[in-house]
């Protein structure tokens, strides 16, 4: 087997990334090494890309990044008994220390040892990834790797929503990226009652329309606070899934909601955000979700369910797909919000940029 | 107005039921006049009208049965702020006191002081009932009465399947008279798994197909256990809904249930039931859920969000529909088992039989 | 039987309140009339006495105030069943509606359509006072008067240590007014780890000592933060019930908060208070409890089975008591915070001002 | 270091058991060797002891048994990084796979992969003992370790008491063997209201009042479901854990449960159940969890803020203590019903028969 493969790497502090030989990963004891067959842009190696506090804070250069992705295993550990060569996998990319009291008590997303495939370890944006037996996901084999890639974000919406009840429910999703348009289609395929979506973006509120949004609102035209209400026989919203980050946006859904309401908070807000805990939060009995990663793995095994028997399809949510050598474009591309998920297909063979350029000139 | 209106009347506590002339019920100051427009036939109708041991020991005569109803209000009493004239309304037929402590806790489906609505008081197989304000189900206007009539075992139906988790879990439905078929949907509208359904009538295992089972299972073609491992990869069925009520099938979800699964039991089995305890539930580590009308009133609300946003479509379950004047055939088809849910359409006029009679021979 | 009676009254919509003759109030069909024996003061008294902006906008004058009290019923109506002449009873405060959402799903505390017994409705300073029957708690004959008034904040906090886990788990309250101290007590009585109290107010962190706290912090002291770390093995509190209400110590309660933690909010700012949503709530997954009221009756039941089988006693934060004549003194000592509980008790006389002159000069 | 010890083994399929001469265990990369300070005997050690049914499906022979210990740490494997030679710890002695999806769902304790420390595996009634690293609990260094072995134990009745709510509620333990003495301590640590205690042997019954038994019954001497409701104001237990696995007693369990009350069985029949699941378990809307083993971990940290903080005391619970030579004694006095919980004290030579009979005889 060849020794180096070729990955998109960040490779210096600042913005931007460039596809560079590597070596391919050794498969540890534990461990199985994956041929990744489709990847899929998580806003994260968005915040990497553009290089921000965030990604100075907590990313390690130079590394391949790329955390979501479905393969098929190539190798295994001498101690692994939970995977096969040939399986169709994906990977929890949550490297936890499966010792301490978080991850004994069911609060293994926020264990404090974790290291995390395509952060501080090497990820998925090249040909083949290590990844520990542990966390790996058998996919079925005949669920196509454009949606199995898809399942780590999917996570993230499935435990959002389902962090508290929602039958029956009048459900807002504030914040139409892609998890939020998951968390339409998750919520609708969990029994919500109304589904609101609601986005400044018009390009994304009408992809939320399409993963099943029975009304949308586009804030930038219509009060959002006033349009949810209306929706909801005045009451406000019973299930907030607050998935934008933005202040304004995080207030105007806690105004929103209803008397004894879930308000769960997924989108990260980059500054402070003053809340009225007593007129908000305290008076209207509400209960607050803070909500990062997914559940270690009861949110896999929910998706799972949903996925195979199809009670929810991403495909309306896939956009667009690029070879991994057009990376620039696809990163613009989700620069500009003018897509839902983008895909990288690996079935092309990637290319050094000196290789390219050699194609285009020879 | 007239002082009295023809109805379904049990009048001797043995089999059958006559239509009577009987009075129209006075509205007192906290309930709520009902003019009557759709109704069904519940399994506990047909036990009043067979009449066996529980009907011997639970029911009131002479009096007019039928519980599940829906029709339009007509008068309202003196110290009614919840209700209006002309509204579209259903209504829950437990009765309670409201100041025990069952009541005072969430659990008033069990209060030890409740009156029945066509059980123990005046029900609604008639042109009118009357009924509590705090009981009062509010329609949507455009919602068909026929449809609307079916909201309490619909009850039922939900507050079994959402007795525990249910996103992405593998389901059995054991018994699919018209409560297991309304949780055939229910479960799939909530996000089920795998959704199998269990019985030996196969005519309602058709039906069960057409309210959303992936797999239906004949239990007198093939072994139920088997089976339901068959389509759970082995691991048995982690969440087993129990409406059949006879011991062995009883027996049979409880060994294939899954480790750590939950099984609910609606179905009312007439003798003792033995159980492996140990091996099935205890070294399972299994949750029961016994399960008895439903939550007041969270479950209503469950089932609305669920109608109104048309997650689940219950017109395939009505398969057929008939006047009162015909009652006697509609029980007859009831107990036959050929059918799904029958409903009664009050928008003929109710005859005695005396009248039918002349009108044959007039 | 006598007309009148004599209350204490908030009559002009500024500072202070008055005793004045008011009319005995009559008992209607649902209600019982209850011969007032003991009353404690809440700290909403303690608002209505001062005069703010929230009395301003939710105190109806003029009105016989307070609503903490435990009695005996001298008559009750013809339609009351629950309740007999010569109960002991105490009564939950907020007269719902009954037929609201809120009110049919569990969550009557917030009821919108809620009357407050002694804020906009008459309450329990004086010597008689109507409850509705549906509102009443029993009191075990042998429970002294002045510990049955303390059920109702009690309940509040029941209901902030119960809104989540608590067996083993690391708890802090941050506030020990009265309601902080119940807390305190109730935390340990329900199977509470280390429980640390935190207050500016030394007087009542020894009170907190008295109540169970394993520790007590006095923030003006040393960091509160670190302290909690300190006591918490460096993983922060796993459970913080936020009971002053002050920004910085919200803020404090947020930060010293162990990822997983829950956080019950009760205290009242009074204005908005910034939060770093992010690092402190959201990757750290906590969960928020807002609080407002009990659960009707849940917490009712909690507690009494608390106090009945004394797992938990209240005499020490009974650290004074006064007639009801002598309500200006005991205002004066409760705004001090030199207190715990304080508690009036209604077996002397109460009179009027000029009666009370009378005496002194005759 | 010896590379032999003494250790207490199965060894023939029968009655009885030997000390023998063993290897000490290896300590593998994973691993942790320990220096056992002190063990206990547990029910499932009886069966091993008196070999019945059940011990000859499930005990892996010659086998050293035990299971229930604390120790001091001698040895660590390379890869271990949570251990440090000298800890004090004890150990979950379910060794389970990591990767099912029972694990992998916080639902280890019905792992299908599970190897048996002191069953399957050599366990703890020796010298040393070899544990995963994984599965080691720290123990505070200042805990006797006579109550540090019975944490296991502890955790079964940790389990039982909190697999529902217990704040204020009615419990009733039946069956007051070891666990259900524990399980006595913990329901009032965690705020139960009145605990009852059933049983027919007057010793356990007297150490159930010891442990905290509000009121003791003894189940020949008087009817226990009468005696529950006299207990219970006629409504019944709201809590009822089983630890008896008699049939009788499950049966009355289950009638002398309240309405929407919790069952939960830890005890074991031998033989299949008959229950009346219409009137007892569904018209009553019962839950029961079926209790195998502990949550791993949520339980040991429960009862370590339990221990911790002195909010239980096992002391009382330890009727006796042995040197391992004397197990015979032990045995003996285990099967006779009259001790609590017997502890071996590991610090005294455990000496070879042979070596016995010279000491005896020299």
């Amino acid at each position: 087997m060849r020794e180096t493969m070729i990955g998109l790497v960040k490779e210096v502090r600042g913005p931007g990334a460039v596809l560079r030989e590597v070596p391919i990963p050794h498969c540890g004891p534990d461990e199985v090494l994956v041929k990744i067959k489709a990847t899929s842009i998580c806003g994260t190696d968005v915040h990497i890309y553009k290089w921000d506090d965030w990604a100075e804070s907590a990313v390690v250069t130079p590394n391949v990044f790329g955390h979501e992705f479905a393969g098929v295993v190539e190798e295994i550990g001498s101690q692994v008994t939970n995977v096969k060569v040939g399986d169709h996998v994906s990977a929890e990319g949550h490297i936890v220390c499966g010792v301490c009291k978080a991850c004994r008590t069911g609060n293994a997303h926020v264990c404090p040892n974790t290291v995390s495939f395509g952060i501080t370890a090497p990820g998925c944006f090249t040909e083949y990834a290590v990844v520990k037996a542990s966390n790996v996901i058998h996919n079925r084999p005949d669920m196509p790797f454009e949606l199995a890639c898809l399942q780590d974000p999917l996570g993230n919406a499935v435990q959002t929503v389902l962090s508290g009840e929602i039958v029956g429910k009048s459900v807002v999703v504030i914040g139409t990226g892609p998890i939020g348009l998951m968390a339409v289609a998750v919520a609708k395929a969990s029994g919500a009652g109304v589904v609101i979506a609601v986005d400044i973006n018009s390009y994304r509120l009408s992809l939320a329309k399409q993963m099943g949004a029975d009304y949308i609102i586009n804030s930038r035209e219509e009060s959002m606070v006033s349009a949810i209400r209306a929706y909801t026989d005045g009451e406000g919203a019973e299930v907030v899934l607050e998935m934008s980050g933005y202040p304004d946006a995080i207030r105007g859904g806690f105004e929103a909601a209803a008397s004894a309401a879930r308000v769960s908070l997924l989108g990260i807000p980059t500054q402070e955000v003053p809340l009225d805990l007593s007129r908000h939060i305290i008076f209207k009995g509400l209960r607050i979700e803070g909500i990062t990663g997914r559940r270690m793995y009861q949110t896999w095994y929910q998706l799972k369910g949903l996925l195979d028997q199809k009670r929810i399809d991403l495909k309306p949510l896939i956009t667009h797909t690029f070879s991994l050598n057009d990376y620039e474009k696809a990163f613009e591309l989700m620069i500009s919000g003018q897509c839902g998920k983008i895909v990288f297909l690996h079935d092309t063979e990637i290319q050094l940029p000196s290789m390219k350029e050699c194609a285009i000139h020879g």
